[in-house]
């Protein structure tokens, strides 16, 4: 009998405490797992000894389903990097002690590109040392920026939140017989998944967002005054959908930002689009950002969201466990997108720490105003069902620690 | 047999569209009218003779089921406010013919406060020029804020969106070690209702928001940050509901806003107390706009208010044909709280048109901070049940008028 310790890093999702439930389950059904331990704020409970039972505190099957449906991480997030073991050992050490002291033979993070920098380090630092501890990442992550694998649990429902609530704002947008021009900010800083997968509205005959821009393509000013007057022609309500991380030709947009009104803390791209296509175009403008509802909004996560994000927890188990690998991420493949199917693979985590996928440049338009075919095709299935939500007094149930 | 008309105004809703689909099954319901008009964008669509006939658009229970669940307004809307006919009488005298050249014989509007004025002025004029034309009003807005009745329709819906999204936020801001300070900001200029809903997360045991602000209290910034700071003892995320349209004790908070930094038009009061916090208190700060989300988001409405808009809509017509009122607005007469029961019956225009009715003062806390057991108890029946939503390729289905 050994025990296990499970955490949680980056930033929320709606899915990361699905991946929490499909790796308590896993090791739950192992029969060598003895004892199963949540780390407080990712790594840094390791270093600091802070660890839960897991087993008291996720106690029956409504638990797993509550959980599961709980945006955010119940076990508390960092960001935390370490440095490398021959330049600073300490940590190393502490982890050591915190695994030994408890008999944990296998740790499971749950992170992004960042989050698997700690894989990939304590894996070799375990290596170089003898010790048989293995190491297995789980991806999570609203940005799908995740290497190697085909897409990373959170982004199913973030992008189905954005698709659902910018439907509400186009319709919020056609009310007045004025023409208007709305941007709606999504988050993305350097990867721009997320705002890309605004086009699933197209599958419904929703011709908005009109415009798509994202961090790939570059941005030019004027090049985007003309496409709203385009679009003008068209559309009474112009809808356009903005990656927060997209950049000028000429160079920063944040620095411009910042320069031009010397408040860059008040505002991102959305609040800046919005002034400057107000003073150009002239007609009623506004931006909406739709801030960290899109990546904590679980009463509309997306069901095939969630269940992967699960799987991909409990295959993290097998993969430690039975197959006995270590420093390697659970990765989705994509084997078809019609019937929808994936299937779950390790991949060295060398290859995915500290990297970074982008949104192919193959699938944005000429004009490198939107996006193709290829990408609606490839975000559709991944926004399928949704979770049947439990409500008490009119407001969804959560699992709570300290309920 | 004769025709009716109907108009929607003002600001969106996610229930504006739930009492058209009402007033539309009552008129079907009643032998007598022949034609259902929609006037486009208001009482402009009448001005302008720009009738739609509802018969051809909604055809059957599916189109009426697809409506009650589709924000905003299908009809377009407007901000148009009629001047008195004994200064201005030809608008008057254009309602009038396209009135008589349609056959109508009733007119309902749907609409907030100002909208009732329309109301007024028209059952004035028609009454002045001995013209049998009803005139009804149909409450909607998500401010909560029409004088004579309970509550209005749309707003349950706003109320169920907020509490959703601030517990999912309240997730969201637990997941780090460090302290921070959380700002949501919610819509409500003049009247503290939305904001104060956001006390209804204490029904199921969360204490959070910790401060909630309305504009029916005086702000003090000191008090503020003295709020915070005790808060700051017992949580380690510490969150804020705050109303856009709360006022300082000394003056206007936009006027400040405009003064210290010279770009009122880059935020509102939640950047600014973002700020104003960050500076003071020094902890990571952030804020949240809920934005036009707030009045939109049918994916996440309230049963009862989708149900209510219906059921007071299809009133508005017996009011009309049946009792032959003209001059009224309908009404929700509270009866009890528990089980929650509601009567719709109507009344006099000239009570409610361009009035205003605030957050009871009895209903804030001594400290100003926080809202009584008293609110709790009359928002809850107001959040309660889920419509059943019809998703497409992942997407709510909406229903359009040009699908």
């Amino acid at each position: 009998m050994f025990n296990i310790a499970v955490a949680q890093s980056g930033g929320p999702t709606a899915a990361i405490n699905a991946s929490l439930a499909g790796v308590f389950s896993g090791a739950e059904a192992y029969h060598e797992v003895d004892e199963i331990f949540g780390s407080e704020n990712g790594i840094e409970g390791i270093i600091h000894n802070k660890l839960l039972n897991l087993r008291s505190i996720i106690m029956d099957e409504r638990d797993k389903q509550l959980l599961m449906k709980t945006p955010s991480t119940i076990l508390g997030s960092c960001r935390f990097k370490l440095k490398d073991f021959e330049e600073d050992e300490e940590n190393y050490r502490k982890i050591l002690d915190t695994f030994k002291r408890h008999n944990i033979k296998a740790f499971f993070y749950i992170g992004g590109n960042d989050s698997m920098d700690t894989v990939m380090k304590l894996d070799r630092y375990f290596k170089a040392k003898g010790v048989d501890i293995r190491v297995v990442g789980v991806p999570k992550t609203i940005d799908n920026d995740v290497t190697e694998t085909d897409h990373t649990p959170g982004f199913g429902s973030a992008a189905k939140y954005v698709a659902t609530s910018l439907q509400e704002i186009i319709r919020d947008s056609r009310v007045y017989s004025i023409p208007s021009v709305t941007i709606v900010e999504i988050m993305g800083r350097d990867a721009g998944w997320l705002a890309a997968s605004s086009c699933v509205l197209r599958a419904n005959g929703e011709p908005a967002p009109h415009m798509i821009y994202l961090p790939e393509s570059d941005f030019s000013p004027e090049k985007y005054l003309e496409d709203v007057r385009q679009a003008q022609l068209r559309y009474k309500a112009v809808i356009v959908a903005v990656s927060e991380g997209i950049r000028c030709e000429t160079g920063g947009f944040s620095s411009e930002l910042t320069d031009a009104f010397g408040h860059k803390y008040l505002s991102g791209i959305g609040k800046y689009l919005e002034k400057y296509t107000s003073e150009h175009i002239g007609c009623k403008v506004r931006s909406i950002e739709l801030n960290v509802m899109q990546r904590c909004s679980s009463h509309i996560a997306s069901l095939t969201d969630i269940e992967e994000a699960e799987r991909i927890g409990r295959a993290a188990i097998s993969a430690a466990l039975t197959e006995k690998k270590s420093g390697v991420m659970m990765t989705f493949k994509r084997i078809s997108n019609n019937p929808y199917r994936v299937e779950i693979v390790t991949a060295d985590i060398n290859k995915i720490a500290n990297r970074e996928k982008k949104f192919p440049r193959e699938w944005i338009n000429t004009e490198g105003n939107n996006v193709t075919i290829d990408a609606l095709n490839y975000f559709l299935p991944l926004i399928q069902g949704e979770p049947e939500i439990e409500y008490r007094n009119g407001i969804p149930v959560h699992f709570r620690l300290n309920q």
